[in-house]
């Protein structure tokens, strides 16, 4: 291990080329490589078969642990988070998790994505009998499309609890590595797969130019799990066709996460971007910590805490902040994608189990004045090149929509909302952590800072700024 | 000069590495560099002092021709575009023009940007006897604020004809390279200066935290003229005051371009963003062919003939496409740019005047089919390494709001409508330009095409479709 450890205020600049700290990143790969490829159960198992590693380091005697958290159906929760959740595991500030992340649409080609993979299994078994996880987002249990009424689609890996994280703190997730999760399908071994949906809630659905006009579309997306291909490739698309599910229920558009696709009903077509080579960019759609607001909150908006935000920059090298909300922190990863572009724009990404290695700091309220993290609100996002403040629409839409039955309901999509957002935030930022007049601030923005759309896709629009840190004084 | 030709479907990947073409570029620059250093009136000038020169060429027997066109009184339009204007020169495909760019804020430092520069103060020059250029916007002449209006604030060069151009064509125009223009004040040799200006049009303007509220503020910049400092740096800034024009009118904030800026009148803070560097983008906010909907027209909204779409990567290397709307296309550059962020938030960048070496490229109508120009119907720009769409909140509003008094003012700016307008642009690319269908054309623009906010500031508000060239089939 790196002797280095980060400081609230550390701008990462003085150790990215530390060669100690270059050949622990490249051990955690190792470390990472050699323990995917499924479901890990062996070992002193906790819940789920979480089980504590050690990380290959050079030096000796470190106290930093190191733990594994498979996905299966004993680790994940679905479509929801929840600061009430029993932890998998508590760890401490400066520790290690790798974790696997599985997405949602895994049964949009179950011979690609889920057979033989025995954590996937566990976690999409459902038939007319059971149904390994009946509660899939934050609706109530009696909804007519399913348990949890799909508000909330994605499946979540976690909670993790950080030991003495309190409201006010900061914690700080380090993305060491991430790798895609390869088929367990001896006729696809050694790739990966994806899905892209061009969904009900895209932004296209009510704008197509070409019949039949409202429908969903599957992408199929081939990855090379060993890394070694940095691009994905179509291999076949098909139209949603109405699906019942095992418990009888009809779907006729995808309003619910796990339908089991019936294959019989869709017709494949192979003849899909031929030659097009789209540029991976593994990242999650969803880290988060919990909120407090509420007790069970949709996991599809994004909000203060973070959550589905859907930034590919939050991948290999990445670091995010999050303003701690409840005691723990209570984080959790999901909606893996192997890549989308900015704007996600027909509702979901090439959408693609990945597991990460993770390292958490915690840094404490009282150490946070004169640091970047002073009066954070909202998950911040740093690359070796660029800190990235995050917009939304509704800041806090809990908040904003407390005693609401249904808050998600109520936000209202804009990137005009989300533009004022960012840039209210950005301001902020340079004003409370920099020491700017709110003269200088502006100034700076407007030369200097660049504004994306992050996502028009996940109810809570978002605008994200860019603000590069070779701006920053010497 | 190369051999090579780009044809209207030419990806430019061929030839970026052609070393004739390399030492073509390096020839122009040289050209251009020596050419510099305030306005040329000599050699056999034509209106404003428009001269043909040589551009060095290894090859002898070229018929390609390169224009150098000062800016000056005479051969800059004020604050609007025009089909009826006398152009300044009839050039042909493939000819190159140097162009000087002169920006409409130099007088918010009169010594560092006007003063001893004899084409850019015979552009300012305004006394109680005489105006140079009475006209600044396309607005009424009896118009309270001035004549124009100021309705259109940009010092525009141009129009260049392009022989040959009709209605239904694409003029290519290649900026090949851009320079600074030096400060000819002898106390700032070597040095070159612009201003950020957060206005009454900026983002911010009605949602400032501290007081005074609504104030609008003036930041000065120092650039490197040499171009071997690849950052700028501010110098002081300070608050617009009421300021009377030597026409009598008093302008408490800045609603007409060009005040000369009483310096008694205004207090400089040099205690400005001590420390930051600001990396330059050098670029022009303002290219554009002449509209045929109207015959005078306000520079401030973009539109699909291009104009005032403030997109910073339209610098050195890139290359514009725009539909050709009139006889000779009629293209006028001008808000030359040292830097700014996407947003460009306050309602300017760093407004630095700036010269460029153009080429222009004529494609003609039947030419289209087959290749990337077919069906272009807004100002498309390329650089090495992708293809960009921009989309508006009126994507024609001249069409749209047709027969009004003032149609600019009818534009509502939202990035909402502008989001949707760039992804209907990229949609069709993919699916006219490709032969991809709506559904390749959907899940290829979510996996890989991102989406950024252009401005919020120039009326009709700008979304940004990046389509990379990498993943086009090779």
């Amino acid at each position: 291990m790196s002797d280095h450890i980060c400081s609230a205020g550390c701008n990462h600049f003085s150790h990215l080329n530390d060669p100690d700290l270059q050949a622990e990143f490249a051990e955690a790969r190792h470390s990472l490589r050699s323990n995917i490829g499924g479901t890990k159960v062996s070992g002193k198992a906790g819940t789920g078969g979480v089980t504590q590693r050690p990380l290959p380091s050079k030096k000796e005697g470190e106290n930093v642990k190191h733990y594994y958290i498979p996905a299966n159906k004993d680790t994940v929760h679905w479509g929801y988070f929840s600061k009430s959740m029993d932890p998998l595991v508590k760890l401490d500030s400066g520790d290690y998790a790798t974790i696997e992340a599985v997405t949602h649409h895994s049964f949009d080609d179950y011979e690609r994505m889920i057979q033989g993979d025995a954590g996937v299994e566990s976690i999409f078994h459902w038939d007319k009998d059971s149904k390994a996880i009946d509660r899939r987002g934050a609706g109530p249990m009696d909804h007519p499309a399913g348990a949890g009424g799909g508000m909330g689609v994605h499946v979540c890996t976690g909670p993790v609890y950080v030991n003495g994280a309190e409201p006010g703190d900061v914690l700080e997730v380090r993305i060491i590595d991430t790798m895609q999760r390869p088929s367990s399908n001896p006729d696809y071994r050694g790739k990966s797969f994806g899905v892209n949906v061009a969904a009900n809630w895209g932004l296209q659905y009510n704008n197509l130019i070409t019949e039949p006009k409202q429908r969903e579309v599957i992408t199929v997306y081939e990855v090379d799990a060993t890394s070694q291909q940095t691009f994905a490739k179509a291999v076949y698309n098909y139209r949603w066709t109405p699906q019942t599910d095992p418990s009888g229920r009809v779907h006729p558009t995808i309003d619910y996460p796990g339908i089991p696709v019936n294959r019989s009903l869709i017709t494949p077509n192979y003849d899909v971007l031929k030659g097009y080579e789209i540029p991976v960019r593994p990242h999650f759609g969803m880290v988060t910590v919990a909120p407090a607001e509420a007790d069970i909150v949709s996991s599809n908006p994004p909000s203060y805490t973070g959550g589905n935000f859907d930034n590919w920059r939050t991948g290999k090298g990445a670091t995010c902040f999050f303003p701690v909300s409840v005691a723990g922190a209570m984080f959790s990863i999901g909606d893996p994608h192997a890549s989308q572009g900015d704007a996600e724009l027909c509702g979901t990404a090439i959408e693609c189990s990945l597991t990460g290695l993770f390292q958490f700091i915690l840094h404490k309220k009282a150490d946070l004045p004169g640091t970047k993290l002073y009066g954070l609100d909202y998950p911040l996002l740093e690359t070796a090149s660029e800190l990235i403040v995050h917009g939304f629409s509704s800041p806090n839409y809990l908040q904003e929509f407390a005693g609401a039955e249904d808050p998600t309901a109520l936000i209202k999509g804009s990137l005009d909302t989300a533009m004022t957002d960012a840039f209210n935030k950005t301001r902020r930022f340079f004003m409370d952590t920099r020491n700017l007049s709110e003269d200088e601030a502006i100034s700076l923005i407007s030369i200097s800072v660049d504004f994306g759309v992050t996502q028009v896709v996940d109810g809570n629009w978002g605008v994200h700024a860019i603000i590069r840190k070779d701006i920053f004084p010497k």
